[in-house]
């Protein structure tokens, strides 16, 4: 019995710790203001089991976009530098891609070039980088990338360019019982190999754009192929088509930074029944910190925002001024 | 303190009843045999953190195939049958129906008209049943008719239909911290009305068959269109192509019944790299019983088991003998 008591005692110790945890702020890069209180105000109603406003758990879904909503995208949208940094190492077994555009073009190192060539050009750059090849073949190509590449600007590794206060955000939504998605244009298997640590988002939780696939057994082993139609496009009115998809039941909270998530507000956040009064929380993230990151919105070719922040008004979308609200940007480094 | 004290044994108590209750038969509708203890004895040596074959939580994954693997199927799919009864309920929009097939044979009760119309023809009834709608409407036709509809040999509503061991070993793997996923070339959308009330599957774990949707603001409330086109078929090698798309990673269990499901027991069971032993387990469902339920295997068309199970052996496949294995088939009624 001594033992057990001991124990009894050990587990009321860490008990109280862990309470005193979660009674601190936590979103501490966070700085106080309406945008912080409105986030905290929601959560706490839709968790107060007294509220009438409480949600039971299994509904409690919470959707991010990813560029610019919860890692930077300038000065272009980082699978796009993966893409041509991939044509980069791929061009020695490719020898006419020396006189063959877009690609001449992207080991010329000319841009400009390489961004006037459009959507077929860069669907080109898009099909040599990501498809004819295994999904673990791609999977450990991204896995490279990132482990090595640094961003030209900042010089800092991708995967530590991601939003402190972000981070902060989804792990409170997680410690209130939210199941937290990744919904982003990008695509979704260049997500998943860094997802679930960076952001502790698992696989099953990332949805995104998706190239055609194949299965086979190749030699006795089981086998994905990524194939180089597009099966699925998942920005603007695709977003709500691919939570609809994958999750099958509409959000309780959304984030986005661009007009690429008005849809996916829209339908976390309006209601479909006129007596529907469950809580639901929109939240746009505007860039206005060229000092730490980048200021852009209405007129930018990346992340534009624009009719989203027109709505926001009216819908009662949270927009999020990075200069003011944050008190961080990225994490702290070691 | 006193109260504290009480607390804490009343704690100590439950905890003994909870104890107890794990230390129970967690599947106590299957007869012992070689199949009841491969189960027990894969699901316990994944679990013992001891065990070299121990497997870290967010990796226990467990995929299911829907028809025949969890509930019947007989003498067809029952979404099938859904399908009918709704041509039915609209047929007085459809005049045109009585004079046009397969719609007239549907109408005049002709099956074998109806079967012999082939792919066109249960394509035209299943557009006409599932597509042209919004997601909510279609929800409402299937809650419906899963409220009402009676089983036409067994008059059992058919959601009573399923398979009292399968639900025991859905559980089971749920309580050791498995995610219990359907996988099933059925209608994502049909399924994802009753598989969180019936197989305890929430929808976000639902993977199947989809058409084609939209998303519109429709006189300002968000909706999701079912359109006519099919974007995926999760049948065959579609299975493991579902499940990369929504899971990302591979189950370390599966279960299935038919030649349908032989790619997905493959993509779970078969080792990618020569010096992975993870252990993986694959399970096929076999229709033994004319009495309790219904024998078919090699040559029917609803089903039909045949190379995977000539399969199973040399993949170590555990096949399930329905007559045998299990106690019960369907749950005892209230």
């Amino acid at each position: 019995m001594q033992i057990r008591l001991m124990q009894i005692l050990t587990s009321l110790v860490l008990l109280g710790i862990a309470a005193t945890g979660l009674a601190g702020d936590p979103l501490p890069s966070w700085n106080d203001g309406a945008n912080k209180a409105g986030i905290m105000a929601f959560v706490t109603k839709i968790t107060d089991e007294g509220s009438p406003d409480f949600v039971p758990v299994p509904q409690r879904i919470a959707t991010f976009d990813n560029d610019g909503t919860l890692w930077s995208e300038q000065p272009m949208y980082f699978q796009l530098l993966f893409a041509l940094d991939r044509v980069k190492a791929m061009a020695p077994e490719h020898p006419d891609w020396k006189t063959t555009a877009p690609f001449s073009d992207v080991l010329a190192g000319d841009m400009k070039a390489v961004m006037a060539s459009g959507m077929e050009g860069l669907g080109k750059i898009i099909a040599a980088s990501h498809a004819g090849m295994t999904a673990d073949e791609f999977a450990q190509s991204v896995r490279d990338w990132i482990a090595e590449a640094r961003h030209p600007t900042t010089g800092m590794a991708y995967t530590a360019m991601v939003y402190q206060p972000m981070l902060e955000l989804l792990a409170y939504l997680r410690n209130n019982s939210f199941k937290t998605y990744i919904v982003s244009g990008g695509g979704i298997d260049f997500m998943r190999v860094f997802a679930e640590s960076v952001y502790g988002i698992p696989p099953e939780q990332v949805i995104g754009s998706q190239l055609d696939a194949s299965y086979q057994l190749r030699d006795g082993v089981p086998t994905i192929v990524k194939e180089g139609e597009l099966a699925f496009i998942d920005d603007k009115a695709g977003k709500p088509v691919g939570i609809y998809r994958h999750i099958g039941r509409r959000p309780l909270l959304a984030g986005g930074n661009s007009d690429g998530d008005r849809q996916m507000l829209e339908y976390t956040t309006i209601p479909r029944e006129p007596d529907d009064t469950t809580p639901r929380l929109g939240l746009l993230v505007r860039h206005t910190d060229a000092e730490r990151e980048w200021a852009y919105d209405r007129d930018s070719h990346i992340g534009g925002l624009d009719t989203a922040l027109d709505d926001a008004p009216k819908r009662g979308w949270l927009v999020i001024d990075m200069r003011k609200d944050w008190k961080r940007i990225y994490p702290e480094r070691d």
